[in-house]
């Protein structure tokens, strides 16, 4: 099992991984994969990324506890694209908002939308 | 209006957009925009993204019909990934399926899942 199969990583080894809730629908998140962290998504079935910043791989909600269950597994057509149905505990976004897309285009600028902070 | 304003593109100056079909809220593909794509789907209503392969800002279903209206319009935490819930006209797939992500992970293999082709 590795990224090669299939996957076609950019130059840095990295796939973007598009992580959303399979009972909302809603997507939560974006972060990148390299082969560690789809080596462990699969193998432990909870999602694992790689940090760009840190340069290091990290299972998502280690320290936080707001980990995702991975559900489904899908690649785009031209397999450059992870997307993961998963199974949200608590908030997805660090500023623990239920997804990080919480910035609207309105009227030419970004809104932040009224929800909840869990 | 320009990706500066909280849009945090990568070295290459191009963000990750997600569209999101607003009707089914499936995850129909990931493409890349510049600053001239975003600026376009901003000013028409319409996706537009660039093409690394042909180093050139297109806009979608152009040649095939299957454009995507814009609805709603995010970004993430962090600014740079950009979410766009969109109305499709056909399907999103060069393939002709409704969306790109359409092989599953199954039993540690890549699988084409059922689905019309249109």
């Amino acid at each position: 099992m590795s990224l090669s199969d299939k996957i076609k990583p950019n130059d840095a080894g990295l796939v973007p991984a598009i992580a959303q809730d399979v009972r909302t629908g809603r997507v939560l998140m974006m972060a990148w994969m390299n082969e560690e962290a789809f080596a462990q998504t699969n193998a432990t079935g909870y999602a694992h990324y790689y940090s760009r910043s840190r340069k290091t791989q990290w299972k998502k909600g280690e320290s936080s506890g707001h980990v995702q269950k991975v559900i489904d597994m899908y690649i785009d057509c031209d397999g450059d694209t992870i997307l993961l149905l998963i199974e949200q505990e608590g908030p997805a976004c660090h500023t623990n908002r239920e997804s990080c897309f919480y910035q609207q285009r309105q009227n030419d600028e970004w809104v932040t939308i009224a929800e909840p902070i869990k």
